[in-house]
């Protein structure tokens, strides 16, 4: 058994199932151990951001981690800014990073580079092996952080020789830290703040958008009058008929502040006190209202579910909270496309069950709530903001969940980042339905012109949002890597696509031109 | 004037002529002082990959620095694998990029990362600016940076509100350090060496694979009988009909150490004692024979050129070197189409003065001779072994210079990384050619499972290395960015699209499927 033979079997061995990988050279041992050993699915990406945000979607989904398994400090390089989304969401997730063999690294070779200074940024847990027999127990270490709660980014670095040289067994699968519990005296402040009779609102992320703890959260607000409100970007809430309505907080500062406005206490369950995206000349970073107590419910790390049931007992909410009816949004008149109407035919289709990835951005602020009526379903949005999660994401969550069918809502400037997403969900054959919102433009930095106190911005300027000249022919983007696609011009057309889209499996492209 | 609009004259005063620009929300400011101040063009790329690749070929081209803009740590981070590339050329270049307002950063906002982190591992010199007075005094020195010899990446980061606050004035230019002079003993120990009579060899790069340097270094090999040899892959080498000869190193240890085989001095100019691309089981990581021993003419920063022309004129050799003659290689038979193929058309077709950026890799290897003998041209190769710059590098090249054609001979593994750059050479008219050697594989890895010793491996792994299943169609990813395509399934028809492509000016890409 070699140092990469130990590293797989302990990763299988530690309930890893999926490897999303990107190889090369320095990597070769680890994909002779792949092939060898039974237990871990190999999915290859012709990007690296498309293996990291994969891996990052299939965490979400499955609450499980994905191994990774990237080559060297560029191959990282290229995976890292969907490894900042998925430290923000945070999932687990394990990466298994090449790097030159130990006593090549001293010279400075083409490819050599400082890889834990890469991995660092991005990781809460970086380690490099040492040699092949400390391999096994290295990879049982990486596992074991990844699920820590709430779930952590792992980086593993293997120089080459560590996996080629002999190791000695894989290591058994170590403890983990689940949610830790919330104490009495934090669920008795929140009881007290309900009891006040001031406004309450509870900021709710992570687990506490999902299953139980919704239901808990449906159930306090149904008694008390508290608001439920959940960050302009989650990485994952349970949605439309039969779940419990959560209101989104607006993007920008202004709005966010006066859409807080007057509450008394803001009650956080696996949430940070709301802080703007960005910050604007004049405005506020922290977007509490004044006189408004933000009161820590649940850290990320702790038993969020737990909390909320808990309050809910305490206070004796114990009849259901009101759910959403199932009254899918209408469809949109005929006519040009809008963003509006895309949403409406999604939501007016989308099947029971659905994940949508939802990385529309500007397009989809004003037309997020017509969804809440829709099927029920998951939706997976852009957590750490660097563009170009959308369709990795959506990639993972299809292999996650190959019962369920994934719908890629998705911005076109945004899409150009990781469009070989597409390759892999052509190659694997998932159930993907993508809607490209084509508006050819990076609108949202044309509406930041005046947010920031620009003015205005002549055609040099412009041109440098103007995604169109030439304008991107998704059709043929898609088709180029295997997808089947079609381009709709009236809410018609994109009405017959998607439905029939929604009654296939398998990878397809819908280019929307807005 | 406010901070962004001091840095752009700052900026423009110092000599940077062109921005590679992919902004975002923080670098809104930074847009208003390019549209407002004449004297940078901006150049807009849909990743950051191409924004960084392409600053490095206008560098290699130019010889100056064009400035990158770049959104936070996570568009930066798109940016480092051909930012890694570019430090090992090394280049000049000026990255700007974004941060949150200084205010905002100790929030956790969504974008929040450790930008100088990102950026260190890539960068000769990195600073953030602290406040919007101090930007123009930062900017001239980050250029300074940038221009000292041999060239440096420096990263300057910008806080949002450095941009959007009031500055002063611009800063004047700073002086550069130029290329160190070698001393006359560095020069005597090489008369030395090539006096003795043992078998000499030159190992070139940087200046001295280019103009007086390399016409020196012919003088002195006619002379001598010494070897001209150069890296596997160098960032830019003059070739063809009129230029000096020089010898590439081979790839793989065994074949590079056999090849050195019998060198009693290798003197080094520019250029470090050879090394292995990777390491492999059981082989030497160095490339210098046993008993042949190194010696520095020139470190990369020394001035190269004139340690080879005052070479030259101590040991009297005055008389020219043998020049290749203007001999371009026949075409090939009709046919399918092979590497060897592709080679042979383009070198047969290339015209006058054209630039070559070469990512064939493992494709290009056995037939890099063929154009010895072609017209003159400047061949671009991957620098630091991060693959995908090889379409970036052209784009910057052909940018850089408006009159000369490009080629861009591209493996097509390698070219899904940075695949958005068609559409900036689409928006930008660039007269690039790119030819795709569409073997639908990494083959350069099929070609390390004997290599690194792992004997076979079974199709779960070879599923690794395989990019067909299902095929890229080259020509669709080509259209539907902008860029008229065509593809080629057999020597002729790939001779007339190419001799085609010559006589015409813009963008144009050619599918060779092998």
């Amino acid at each position: 058994m070699n140092g990469a033979e130990s590293l797989v079997r302990t990763l299988v061995d530690s309930g890893v199932e999926v490897c999303f990988a990107n190889p090369g050279t320095s990597e070769m041992h680890f994909v002779g151990a792949l092939d060898r050993i039974e237990g871990m699915r190999p999915v290859l990406g012709l990007f690296e951001g498309v293996v990291t945000g994969a891996a990052d979607g299939y965490a979400r989904m499955t609450g499980k981690p994905a191994a990774t398994l990237l080559h060297l400090g560029p191959g990282l390089a290229n995976g890292l800014a969907n490894l900042h989304n998925a430290r923000k969401v945070p999932v687990p997730m394990v990466n298994i990073i090449g790097d030159h063999a130990s006593a090549h690294q001293g010279f400075d070779a083409p490819l050599t580079s400082d890889v834990a200074a890469f991995a660092r940024p991005v990781s809460h847990w970086v380690h490099s092996s040492r040699n092949a027999r400390s391999v096994a127990a290295d990879a049982a270490r990486a596992v074991q952080a990844a699920r820590n709660a709430p779930g952590q980014i792992a980086s593993l670095i293997l120089p080459a020789d560590t996996a080629w040289l002999a190791a000695d067994r894989p290591a058994a699968p170590l403890p983990v830290l689940g949610p830790a519990s919330v104490s009495d005296s934090a669920v008795a402040q929140s009881v007290a703040a309900l009891r006040a009779g001031g406004p309450v609102a509870f900021l709710l992320r992570g687990e506490a958008l999902r299953g139980r703890a919704l239901a808990a959260a449906g159930r306090i607000a149904a008694k008390t009058g508290a608001r439920l409100i959940c960050d302009t970007f989650v990485p994952r809430v349970e949605r439309g008929a039969g779940r419990i309505r959560v209101e989104r907080l607006p993007y920008r500062p202004g709005p966010a502040i006066e859409f807080l406005e007057g509450t008394q206490t803001l009650i956080l369950v696996g949430a940070q006190a709301p802080i703007a995206f960005f910050a604007y000349p004049g405005q506020p970073s922290e977007l509490t209202p004044p006189g408004c107590r933000p009161l820590v419910l649940a850290f990320p790390h702790e038993d969020g579910t737990g909390a909320l049931e808990a309050l809910a007992e305490a206070i004796g909410a114990s009849a259901p909270g009101r759910a959403s009816p199932h009254e899918p949004p209408a469809l949109p008149a005929d006519g040009p496309v809008t963003a509006e109407g895309i949403m409406r035919i999604a939501g007016h289709f989308l099947p029971e069950n659905a994940i949508i990835s939802d990385e529309t951005i500007s397009s989809g602020f004003p037309f997020y709530p017509l969804n809440e009526t829709a099927a029920p379903h998951d939706s997976l949005q852009l957590s750490g903001g660097a563009i170009g999660d959308g369709m990795p994401v959506a990639t993972g969550a299809a292999i996650a969940c190959p019962d369920r069918k994934v719908v890629s809502l998705q911005a076109d400037g945004s899409a150009m980042y990781t469009l070989q997403s597409l390759w892999t969900q052509a190659r694997e054959k998932l159930d993907v339905t993508t809607v490209i919102y084509a508006n050819r433009a990076y609108k949202v930095l044309m509406d930041e012109v005046a947010g920031v106190g620009l003015g205005s911005v002549g055609p040099r300027g412009q041109s440098m949002f103007d995604i169109g000249n030439p304008d991107l022919d998704w059709v043929k983007l898609a088709e180029g890597m295997g997808v089947e696609a079609v381009r709709a011009e009236s809410h018609a057309a994109l009405a017959d696509a998607f439905k029939a889209a929604m009654g296939q499996r398998g990878p397809r492209l819908i280019e929307a031109v807005l």
